[in-house]
């Protein structure tokens, strides 16, 4: 019940990001629809393709495709009163990818992947509704430019993860510690403007 | 048989819109192609891979290949008549689009998908062929943004479907009736201009 | 092993590609990464969830990840070096594309798919992982504009492999003989300067 609520407002957040880029660009209501459904599930739908999960999670759990029509259609009449919401909807952004992360590990720990790509199909679950949102409107990936911690954020808890159950310490605390590492990895970056090393040195 | 010839007309009249924009951007031979494919077959192969349907249709059906190649040596040969045929294509991609919406929502029966599901990849299968192409020809899906009703009229026909087959209807005139509906309101939405409410009226 | 040995350095190759353009668009190290995965898997994991082959090659085979991310180190260290490497990267691009091709024709075989469905399948698995990291950069695929004989190269090996199992030919010889005319098909191209015809000849 607890990481329902959590996977539900990491979906909203995720849906009202994609109706902020998508209004942006001026796209008409099917595809400010479009766009929020891919921002949000775009990610876990990837994942479950790799895997052969199918048909994917979205198509059988209509919670999903509910959610973000609701949230569609509230973002699109609040607009506005959405800018004063932008740290709210960036912490329910961080929580979600920390949620969505564990459940792409979950996900490939069940499928018996090894720990590494477990990692990278949890950073798959939670980054890749940001990438194919940007593809969609025609601009380069974003997290692949600011230099910004955040899909390294859910490769470090994935990690840690991996750390955690080799200790003494229950799954559960595990999966919870590496998704609470995640949040205060991404918080402590955005607060402290931690970004990744610049590897174009040589062209100043 | 009846249905055959109606796919064939739809996978020609998309294999052409996909020659008519490739050419627009100056591809060569092979983009031009590729292009032609995945506006055709785009959106059943991505509704086949979110279900688990492998391999997907086209690698079991070679006429889909073979239709499409000899679709793409004609439209090159004769593009400049092509564009005396805008009408007439308009209604094959109408036609198709009508089709391929209720192949979708068949093959999401057939996987035991809830109704709203199977709509959304009725939705899929006749819409993301073009929006693939338009995400390799580097626009953003022009569907996502002219204001007109092409997926509105798949989701309107899909819904029609399933409350047809709750009257006292035969399954087959349902799909059938459903289809109509799909060509009648694109066809009346060209027509008479109808567009999707606007939703950006506050920046007069 | 031999063959190992061949798909390894297509990989380093790919890896390298997808570098060099990433960091021509100036993204950060997550994003350079992510692009030099994608162009060296990108071909391989789409013909893999074409045909349902999941979890895709690269989950079950942690080799890729490994070569790719020391790749990535290397060529962000080396970039400057890299660009005195040209022609022999141009090799192993080309052998890398002519292995590629030969794998994902077996894999469709494997799964009984028609000769031209498997030529189809192997050209994907040596093309689109640059069309997808083409895609991810915000541009037109460069293997739909340049005229080059790439993809074309990919498809007559393909043919010919079919032609020789035909012949009284062993098939690793057919196999190893497709590879060979993949990469010469290639090179002549390359240095006599042939291209695909040019469709647009009537708006000179």
């Amino acid at each position: 019940m607890f990481y329902f609520i959590i996977d539900i407002l990491g979906t909203i957040a995720f849906a009202i990001s994609g109706v902020l880029v998508a209004m942006d660009k001026k796209l008409d209501l099917f595809g400010v629809f479009i766009i929020a459904f891919v921002t949000a599930t775009g990610g876990g739908t990837l994942r479950d393709m790799l895997i052969g999960s199918t048909p994917v999670l979205w198509m059988q759990e209509p919670i999903y495709i509910l959610t973000i029509s609701v949230t569609v259609v509230f973002s699109i009449i609040f607009v506005k009163q959405l800018k004063y919401l932008r740290r709210t909807l960036l912490l329910f952004d961080t929580i979600g990818i920390g949620l969505f992360t564990m459940v792409g590990i979950e996900k490939g720990l069940s499928v018996d992947l090894l720990p590494i790509i477990c990692i990278a199909l949890g950073t798959i679950t939670a980054c890749f509704g940001g990438v194919i949102r940007d593809m969609l409107c025609n601009e380069i990936p974003v997290i692949f430019k600011r230099k910004e911690i955040y899909a390294t954020a859910c490769i470090l808890g994935g990690l840690s993860y991996f750390v955690l159950i080799l200790l003494p310490f229950d799954g559960a605390y595990a999966y919870m510690g590496a998704i609470l590492i995640i949040i205060t990895t991404r918080l402590l970056a955005l607060k402290f403007n931690i970004a990744l090393p610049n590897i174009y040195q040589s062209e100043k």
